[in-house]
């Protein structure tokens, strides 16, 4: 049964992994079974199918919270909702499921390759740092995929002051697209803002989306705002690269806000299931910041929403044509 | 022949009319003809189809624009996608195309009133000023629908300005969902928040979907962030009522980044079709901002989503039982 | 405002339009004004929206209908699913909603045309009367769209005695579709053939839908039924066009079955909606069979789902490749 | 992990398995695992994922086909849509892919069970021979869940004799829904006889779907097929318990018609992948008819329609006020 493992899905990536001081110490192996969809190395129009098991469970490390709700976790709004939950790990809302995203976005991935397009992603904010450049070949030499080694190193320091605190931190991470072409996205019902807009508010933890100059578009005025049209482009790109909801064929630029880790260990305030005001300590083992275990969940959901647009009929015929 | 005008789609809007000064002459009697879907006075299960004629249409303002691409708009990426592009008035891609979902809005208002839950929406900031105070009456009482009476009076004054100098502005939209119960939204695939992004930045010149602390929450720390769990609720909201995808009882606050409005009439450099670098001023009946003709249609895309999620089987079940 | 008449969907359907005698007295001009998606003569990319209004509507027949159950109809189910029934013409249920499947079907024509796809439909059998021969030029000959003149002719004497006696007729249409290239159809959730299917059975009045041999294949054995593989096709075309759920390039062959006009003079028994036994007799403009009228609905189902699947990328991509 | 045997679907499955001269022998032990979606004996509302491996594979058996078509499949159909085949065992197209479809129906039958609906279904025809009783009872007590246990005798005997010939057998199974409540179905675009239409036409082999008469309607009058309307519900079910793609509260009545098993050891005109005529015999463990494995499918099939319907939120409404 062939194999391989989609945990380094880009070429950006291929870097230092996070060092183990900033992130948890639960190592998956994520080896990946490919169960259906692939026949002599090739796919074959069958959906493909992976299965990726979680290994390194402690599922004792859970059991205490079956009876209590933990906050800023979907704990109660599950349990309300459904009557049941499973709580081992966070049961359906566990970060864990990131995992089949990325895999899938692996796959996403070597078919864009194949069309021109390519999907990388950056920390350019985290516990209230900003990366005060831009240079992308800086993201792989540090295990926070900052774009800025100085701001990096600002970054790990003050995890590691928060960790020491009991506390999490949140940040910001910008996905950019290269190669697309223009056209992509439906003018009303399926703008290809508004997929990613979908796609990226759906990871756990992302609080907030914005496309280009996203909400600073806000303080604009329209003459800073709009960008030139040229002969072969635009003179600039505060759009992002999306106009009416399609493509224009310049790099596609989103940002997304992720909250802090909602799992501390300075203790809260909280009720059990029967509603009985306590608190609560968690001790497992909990990363300090989303970042960066997020940054190629956050590729993988564009490269989803991408490889979706570049299967419709109309661009795929355009891209014929071209 | 039934019809009515769904102009004032809620209570809140009842208040003065956006001043002639701030919004442009082009005035739409938006009279709805309802097709289909109502009997009697009640609804059947049939979908109600509603149609609103374009009747203040002066065509012969955009023919220019048959050969030109204006900067910002969806000219170019409409030509680019379908080889063919309808131009008047912006075709697909007209800000006339946001009738249909305030209509269809005001359908959702109506349905989620029978079940305690209501959305209204206002103007935090545009044209880089600030509401500084957060008072929902005050809406009613400018024509900016802002929530500051002397922010209001600042913003005014800034539109003049600008239109003025012949641009543009863009600015922020807060909206509220009171009365939802907690349970609405999917744990993955569907999830509330993600389902709320998609709808508001499905809207022309939104540029950034935040929910909660959005953006903000990126710089708190987790125990800021989180909000402590009480017996009958939370006891505080940044998470603007959406934890693992769904709702948690408490309101749900939405913001959306407004971009300036593109059509400007100072001269931006562009392309005609075949093109040819030519210069454009846009002189046509134009707003200065898309603020505060938005906010009704921020409105009603939170009232699609909700109502939608309303009907899915388990919260109604929930509903029951409650 | 553009419009145009769909009543003549297909060069097959230019004969003589049935003769008062076999339809209904109610006759609707079906004038169509095209909405949107159609500009200086070109479809947009827009969705094509159409309105048919009804003008020749006597609601007064219906009146009487308001508070009984007509037997064969939907009205009692409407009534049990919403609650609710607008009880003009059958409501929701009336044959007149196929107006607007013709009418697409008539687009999807076009579209099919340019891919050299052509869909027809004729009638072999009515009121227990098979036809006896397939002559595709004799359907435009005859009103009941018959391709045995003979057979045509007893039909037509068929249905004047039972519209005598106030009862109705049922029949059997067939469907051809001819120059679909293989391979449309998904192998597993959107066979071809499902698809057929549920198009076809949409139609209300069609209670069983058979591809190919259909049912005889039931009795045949494997020998008889398989289509022996050459070079260039199939040396005979048991299978209706479809293998496996996918298109094979060969003629697609579908037929439905009918039942009879559940309207009928003579009396019934039913209830009241309050529940009280009492007879029916209807006396309104109605047919005696559903056929003629149904054919051209049958030719739209099949046009729609075509167009579906030229739509898909990788048909249109073998499309484009050979 | 908890596992479960799906392979007796329902209590009148529990009778004696298919005798091994019936059917192939080709023994799959079906064992399940539960990936997803149960907790503590009971689902979570997350999607419930199974999953069956393939033990009692001899790919060996199929290395011939790789190069060769065989007639009645979706071998060259494939081909031609994809470009690329996975030829083992039929690949995508394999009738072993309903095992997933059983397991499903499974869960959607013990759901249906707690709203009292319940499926079943058996043979009514098979090589020519059709029953000639309806004896629900007897379906146990023969292996071709057959209603007539004379006609099952004469079944079987038609069975070995075709085998001995080399060759295969079709048939037509009959599909009874009990328990349903009116309201079951969408009035235009899900109709619930489309719905099961496309679900039972979906099956690999089956090549025509009926509803109540079904094509049998085609030759009654108007006042033989309707159903007189009483006080509790009809005096009659031609109509299959379904009216304007509604349920009526009747019994659901569906056939299907089963066409013979392409597999046949007699030799077949064929092709190679490169064009070369050729014959082939197909040697491997087959089935002479799809009946009786395909009976349990077509029992899933409708049970999962029925689930999906019994989901939605005003049948369920109902439900909950009856």
């Amino acid at each position: 049964m062939p194999s391989w493992n989609p945990s380094q899905p880009g070429s950006h990536t291929t870097g230092p992994r996070p060092a183990e001081a900033l992130t948890s110490p639960r190592k998956e192996k994520d080896q990946v079974e490919i169960l259906s969809g692939v026949f002599e190395g090739k796919t074959t129009g069958t959906p493909i199918s992976l299965i990726i098991r979680n290994r390194d469970v402690r599922s004792g490390d859970y059991d205490a919270l079956a009876e209590i709700y933990r906050p800023g976790h979907a704990d109660r709004t599950t349990q309300q909702k459904y009557g049941i939950r499973d709580w081992r790990g966070g049961g359906r809302s566990s970060a864990r499921e990131t995992a089949g995203r990325v895999a899938a976005g692996a796959v996403a991935r070597q078919f864009l390759a194949l069309e021109g397009i390519s999907v990388k992603a950056c920390t350019v904010a985290l516990g209230g740092i900003r990366a005060r450049s831009m240079d992308w070949d800086e993201i792989d030499r540090n295990p926070l995929f900052c774009p800025d080694a100085e701001s990096a190193r600002a970054m790990e320091e003050r995890i590691r002051e928060v960790k020491a605190a009991g506390d999490s931190l949140g940040g910001i991470v910008e996905i950019l697209a290269q190669g697309c072409p223009p056209g992509l996205g439906e003018p009303v019902f399926d703008k290809l803002d508004a997929r990613l807009a979908s796609a990226l508010m759906s990871i756990g933890a992302v609080k907030g989306v914005e496309i280009g100059e996203g909400f600073a578009a806000a303080d604009l005025l329209g003459s800073e705002n709009n960008d030139p049209v040229t002969q072969g482009g635009y003179a600039a790109n505060h759009a992002g690269g999306i106009l009416g909801g399609i493509s224009t064929g310049m790099d596609i630029v989103a940002r997304v806000a992720v909250k802090p880790i909602p799992s501390i260990s300075k203790p809260q305030q909280t009720v059990t299931r029967d509603g009985t005001p306590t608190t609560i300590e968690i001790k497992g083992r909990h990363d300090i910041s989303a970042i960066p275990r997020i940054v190629p969940v956050c590729e993988a959901m564009v490269l989803l929403v991408l490889a979706d647009f570049m299967l419709h009929p109309f661009p795929v015929r355009l891209r014929t044509m071209a």
